[in-house]
């Protein structure tokens, strides 16, 4: 029996990006169906004043300590890290795309492509000939998806996943279901496998 | 050479709690010295506005899902959890006893006893006479300490502590120090011993 494992991210989120890099490896040999659930936390953040995303607030020491337990994170995942020179990059068009990617099979090495242009090489991933130019490298027909990415059928499915995350109880990214159970954050990953491939009956 | 980590904590946390049921058995053997940090980390939230502790606020689906990410901590750790009827329970008498323990040895065998009874028997801690109690239970001198806990002195020592944290950029509980680089949650516990034990020169 396998079950089932989701990973909701979005590309802003800098946890969101160590979870990417490591979510294969983890899963690998488990007998875990893994998918990829690409969404927008910003709307969901919105309706909670005061609870945005720490890295946005006004320079406190939560903020500076986040920066650094993010490098510490990266460094001991052996993840190269340049700080996004603006933070935090809109999401917006290449979750448009990762979301059509899921029903091709190439969300997963899309999406790590664009974590990594994120956080790796401060690449302006709201831009579209930043996301073009991933989806040309990986072998993708660029111009028809980014056209796709803007249509009606694709904006809908985004705005599904949003209510769905919303409705399932999530609240910041990344988060992690197996089944309606519920794990939040980059350090619940390891616990969401163990609970996926070890209490199915509990939960 | 030995290097020194220290545990800052607040009785009011679950995670601390958990820390505090883990950090001997971790630590042991290993070439640390560990210190026992109280303080109270509500004059420090006080200062956020909107970003109290989560516990306290509305119900949400992010106070739902500490508390269930709590009872499965606990689960996987085999500790207790009765959760507190009141919540938070207020510190102040207890953490001033604490702070006269750790001049005297008992800090963390009176810690670990006050923990378990607000987060495994629903006991109220900020009662007097549940702190008496726990202090004769360890054959301490339960009068003259809780006389000592309202005595200027240890009320400085406490105001101390709490400046201290702040100044040393603490916003959470518990939060672990090596030296000036801050841990922040039972979560980065491992990381932060990790940290203590290999990268002393690195720190």
């Amino acid at each position: 029996m396998s079950v089932a494992i989701e990973f909701w991210f979005d590309f802003a989120s800098p946890y969101a990006r160590i979870s990417a890099a490591r979510i294969e490896g983890l899963t690998r040999g488990k007998p875990l169906t893994l998918s990829w659930r690409p969404f927008l936390i910003g709307p969901l953040l919105a309706k909670r004043p005061g609870q945005a995303s720490p890295f946005q607030n006004a320079p406190s020491a939560q903020a500076r300590y986040r920066r650094r337990d993010v490098e510490r994170l990266c460094l001991d995942e052996g993840l190269p890290l340049v700080w996004p020179s603006t933070y935090p990059r809109g999401s917006l068009l290449a979750t448009r795309v990762a979301i059509i990617g899921t029903g091709q099979g190439w969300c997963p090495v899309f999406a790590r492509a664009v974590f990594e242009a994120n956080f790796a090489a401060d690449r302006d991933i709201a831009a579209e000939p930043v996301v073009s130019e991933i989806l040309t490298r990986l072998g993708l027909p660029a111009e028809a998806l980014i056209a796709e990415a803007g249509s009606e059928p694709v904006k809908q499915r985004l705005k599904d996943a949003v209510a769905e995350a919303e409705r399932r109880g999530l609240f910041g990214t990344p988060s992690f279901l197996v089944g309606e159970e519920l794990f939040w954050g980059n350090d619940r990953l390891e616990q969401a496998i163990v609970w996926a491939t070890s209490y199915p009956r509990a939960s």
